[in-house]
């Protein structure tokens, strides 16, 4: 009981749709961080170099996903913080468990392809809840999230595209 | 060294489509278990009778899902296997949390929502892989997973009309 309560003490009590909006936001800076490390370790783990490109290029928009989300956070009066997105970690846990099997090199970029794609949707639904909070609170940050999730969408699309062209051709022809 | 030896010695070589797409079952598998044990909590948490109602529904869904993949793992000559999905475990640890801290129901239900859609988009990521590797590999699965994937997007879209029709305006209210 005492270790619930201090548990509780240390909570934020979530009493407007702002206050979510915070914490959401807090996720998503957590998440962005993660996939900022990932990625380079994607790029090398990577066997055909349309996907060492797609990888690499959208490292390039991580790193601006990350700066919006601190001009976010400034226009809202914040402090840019992260609560560790435990999802993103197993997410991500996941996909380097999967670079370190032994595999053939399609094989393992179908399977880079399928980590990359839950990244993706992750994102795509964390940007999807804010953006629809952001609008509701008349805030100005909509625009800059909504550029963000328009690049998550593309990208998604993007692997998509390349996994049904190539990687899961090559990986189903084995 | 050693104890890297031996953890490549306990993993699967990945040297097919198939091999492949038998692993990612095993985690979409270990993903529906989860969100089986967790949607009647998510019933029990939600105050707006319409999300109640939607998990609720969305928790009949998923005993079909399960039952699906068995199917599928079936036609695949192979029994059916978890593999523990860190992912899952993540989306569901963050809903939890938020499910215990104190929050204004509205502002609560609007946060079970984001989750709810989180654990979607992680499963419209996991099908459309492998119905991707189905298609390729011409296995008689391929319908059934589409049924499911029908079914996980119809459901995100539904808790978006929620949100953005009932939910959100609620909690933008407080």
């Amino acid at each position: 009981l005492k270790l619930e309560l201090s548990a509780r003490s240390n909570a934020v009590k979530l009493e407007t749709l702002k206050e979510l909006l915070i914490e959401e936001m807090r996720d998503l800076y957590s998440a962005e961080s993660q996939i900022l490390k990932a990625l380079p370790k994607m790029v090398k783990a990577a066997s055909e170099p349309e996907l060492r490109n797609a990888f690499a290029e959208h490292l390039e928009q991580t790193k601006k996903h990350v700066e919006r989300l601190e001009t976010v956070f400034e226009g809202l009066g914040k402090k840019p913080k992260r609560k560790t997105c435990r999802a993103m970690e197993g997410i991500i846990e996941e996909g380097e468990e999967m670079m370190k099997q032994d595999a053939e090199p399609s094989v393992r970029d179908a399977a880079l392809i399928a980590a990359a794609q839950r990244v993706e949707h992750y994102e795509i639904a964390g940007y999807g809840t804010v953006i629809a909070y952001a609008k509701l609170l008349q805030d100005g940050a909509v625009e800059l999230l909504q550029q963000t999730l328009n690049e998550e969408k593309e990208t998604d699309q993007k692997l998509t595209e390349l996994a049904e062209r190539l990687v899961n051709l090559e990986a189903a022809a084995l």
